[in-house]
């Protein structure tokens, strides 16, 4: 049995990764950190996890801690901080937040506003995308599991990057579930303001464009121009994505069919769809992906759950694979439909 | 034309006072206060008023302030001591804070925590539910004007109460839309705590619980046990109450249609429908109210949009009284329907 | 290993009832009928099924079926005729929907507007509502599974009634998500009429108010008089319901804070909560339970997700105790919680 | 007074005109037909109405009968069988319908199926998308109403266009409320269907895409590539498009500033805000539109009620304008905000 341990577990992905390892048959959660709850039974600040878990949050990890694994469900720039020691001690970890995504510490300067803080572990993070770095993921002592929207944009778009269907800019536009938000109350996810309406946020300005960018990139060796839009959408939990690009000259319909399907058919979590349905995915590690050509444009949909394939879930792929268990396992079961 | 200031102007009932009163022919809104939004522009803080109007938010009205009516949109145990020396200048005011509602300064103390700050005005305030006391508004200097529920709920069970037909104990399960939680984020406001859920509040301890009690108390003379359950609704304009009490001896369904006919037949802004629909009632004044009788108990429900007739429109329905326009002045228009 | 069938599978209920079965160690669903949907694969139907089922949708099930259970959940009035000839080759029956629910046939013909037609069989049904009848079930051939309403009301009333605490007419307000109305498009289910409202219906005349009646009559030889009344939420999954009865003479908080921990200390899937809340019980079988006691009225709270506790997962939980199985095999996993 | 009537008058669009003809000052509702309700008081089927207006549906408008103008809101097909007679007898016409948007019938037969029916008004009707054909709708008879969507996405990218400010494809993500989608209930509008979800739809094939083009290429007279995907939003009222364009050679974000402020800078229902939001448009005529530079890409978004300036709202601004009203007569009024 692996041991594990979440670090920063009281928001909604922490609750996510205690409620998916709950039912985990190779990994066992043995410690969830939380500063502003430590004492209290994980149980009783999640009450969904009654009856699956007699934890208690603690202040923070034991110094002598014996843990296979750590997930870091702490904010960027936190993780850059704690994930070092815990290499340092051969523990295993994969970040879910954004610190160890971006290869080239000048764009995470950038886009995160500091200096990267642990330049020594940076090179060796894997890019937690499962389905395109398996064998990296595999070898990797520190992950680095993608954003939601990354893993729904490029998951929808990698078919096309890869064989080199698609040139010129890519244009994202996305939606997102409010629970994308994080469990803090903000003006924006106050219901009265985000219930009603689809906002558009931090155009232009997003710290998911590079990742999704620097992914897109690396897949082909050049250079992609990525415009990348969020919207906060009135759902809780679920994403979609709609991309938009250019066929490449001579590039057909057949061409972007033939793409996906070799892409995806051997795929658990990955399904190639019509158009793809939120409700599908909800609670389960799957993502949709479907296509339309128009013309000479493609267009790319995906959807997922948002804190399933889009953060915890994908976590614990990551981790079944990174101890080479079977990658579904505890995370094979389907999501809600309805 | 009216002069009219509104202090305490920046939550979602100052916006919809100010909403109403841009189309009001009758009454000019003169000023509107708000400390946190003092020296903005309104309709920057409030965009959907651009265009409407051209004050910007004050920090206080000022000493010589000239205006014929004030709307308090202040909080409960703010108004006590804002409306004194308003009414002091000769000026008219209407609270819709929780304030001037209960007749009895030890009950106020009891549910709102705090002695009564303005004895000398509470007396001569009269309680705005407009169908029920236009005589008392007429000619009233104060007016309380009522919480969101009490409003739905005294409306439906009035007709009930008033001519005898029930007795024993009434049962209110009530339920609101967001907006009724005002502006400010809170974590039980927050759309992933709320948007697929619906839940019960304060059960037993509301604060409205006293108010109705006291109105329907105060229509027949005679001890009534309420019991009365907020529910949090995952929409955000719109409420509807559900009551439930049982039939006085010999009581007829014929009875009970006679007395909502005869209570409402000539009222403008209450309709008797079967079921109520709260998307009828959104964006205007309209009160439905419905009923049904099972055996011998009575279902008597209410619709009603919680921020006009549950607050702002019923608050310039009772100005339009007490400067003897029309009721319907400025609030003659239907709901959204959809 | 379990043989399963489902009659009746293209609707919600029957995905559902794959979708448990679908992660179930000890039932193997065999095959699922649906007339509209004969000869499509489950998977192609129920997008979120996919590689989780391989199954074709049959036009009905064959004359030499082989099966241990069949799960029926077709409408009432169909299920009472296609049972008994299931019942006679010796398989089990877990009928899903109302034919098997009311013990006396002249209430079934009275609120479902039929004679009964299988009176051999409806005194042989036990009624799954497992916490309180696992003994009639575990030696039962025929389980009348109950309606979500009941399922939810009845657990949340039960240990009052059953210890006699309270007394007089029984109020249940019931609000239940979208997705109990069926998957059958309707003008009530149609988004713009329901999504921004809550609707009362069938006000006096629901079917469930005779079988939560006569379910909490059999558990105290008395007459009850049960007023219910469902509102559709503007949910999809989920339900809540909120009942109000009188206290008995001398009866405290502490014997209704007793009464609830005693009935339910040891269940798995009803927890006593403070106030429940639906998104932690969705997509799982657990239903929350809780009360508050306002003077001499108890206030009776619960919420489940009625598509798996309100119907496929008590299914599976009965038939898990009518094959001698552990009660929480398949089933034993947390519910969403945001 | 200008006496008019609505033919097709039971869906939301027919309810929404009767709404807002309700408090018009200078147009008078005579007469509003539906062949499913004729004989039904208006005010039965659309509850929101009672009270303001005492009209019955016919069956149809009377052979003599006197209206100086004709709301069609007839499916597309039927509009333009209704329309001739009506201009025959002198009679304004405003269609909602896209029967009268396309200007090149083999455009209309190619998207709508069928060949175009009137061929003679064809040429003669005016588009009426105001604030761009003020003076062609002040001079016709026949004015063919927008689509939603074409309103939404023209009004914010018309500025860029006619100054020439972009180039090459441009990119229409759209998002609509449910009502859109009228009043019959379908699958996709089956509320646990689409409320928790957001669902492209018609992509590449929505009839809306040669409307937006044409509209589009008609401001600068070059051929204009427009990718059209249109989502189901699971809200009732209100639409957000998000547009995406190249700026051409040497524009600069201070053109594009200067571009929206010129267009829109004296119109009453255009505010060029930040991020434009649905809830600040809703029961109102406004369209709020805003703009982002991102590099190279212009990021155009504009939201508004798609009942309103959508559809009737706008249909009622063109009849102000043939007949010589003030623009804003009776849709002077701002929209809910919250």
């Amino acid at each position: 049995m692996i041991k594990a341990a979440v670090v920063g577990g009281s928001g909604y992905t922490g609750g996510e990764l205690a409620r998916i390892l709950s039912r985990h048959p190779g990994i066992s959660l043995e410690a969830m950190t939380s500063r502003q709850n430590a004492g209290r039974p994980i149980a009783e600040v999640m009450p969904f996890l009654k009856g699956f878990t007699d934890l208690v949050f603690q202040e923070r990890l034991p110094e002598n801690g014996d843990y296979d694994v750590v997930f870091l469900a702490t904010p960027h720039t936190a993780s850059m901080r704690i994930a070092p020691p815990l290499l340092d001690q051969g523990m295993k970890v994969i970040d879910l937040s954004g610190d160890y995504r971006l290869k080239d510490p000048r764009t995470y300067e950038e886009w995160y506003g500091q200096q990267h803080a642990d330049l020594a572990n940076l090179p060796r993070a894997a890019y937690g995308l499962t389905e395109l770095f398996r064998q990296e993921i595999a070898g990797a002592d520190l992950v680095a599991n993608p954003g939601c929207y990354p893993t729904c944009t490029v998951l929808s778009l990698a078919p096309l990057v890869k064989e080199g269907l698609i040139e010129g800019k890519i244009i994202v536009d996305a939606k997102s579930g409010t629970s994308g938000a994080g469990q803090e109350p903000t003006r924006s996810t106050h219901h009265p303001t985000c219930a009603v309406s689809i906002s558009p946020y931090k155009v232009g300005v997003h710290r998911h464009t590079p990742e999704i960018k620097g992914v897109l990139e690396g897949l082909t060796g050049k250079d992609i121009d990525v415009i990348f839009t969020p919207h906060l959408l009135p759902i809780v939990r679920g994403m979609l994505t709609t991309s938009y690009a250019s066929l490449a000259d001579g590039v057909t319909k057949e061409d972007v069919t033939a793409a996906y399907r070799s892409a995806y058919e051997k795929e658990r979590f990955v399904h190639v769809t019509g158009i793809p349905a939120i409700p599908d995915t909800v609670g389960s590690n799957l993502c949709q992906v479907g296509f339309e050509v128009v013309g000479s444009t493609v267009i790319a949909m995906a959807a997922l759950d948002n804190l399933v394939k889009g953060a915890a879930g994908q976590a614990v792929q990551n981790a079944n694979i990174m101890f080479k268990m079977d990658e579904a396992t505890g995370l094979n079961y389907p999501g809600l439909g309805v």
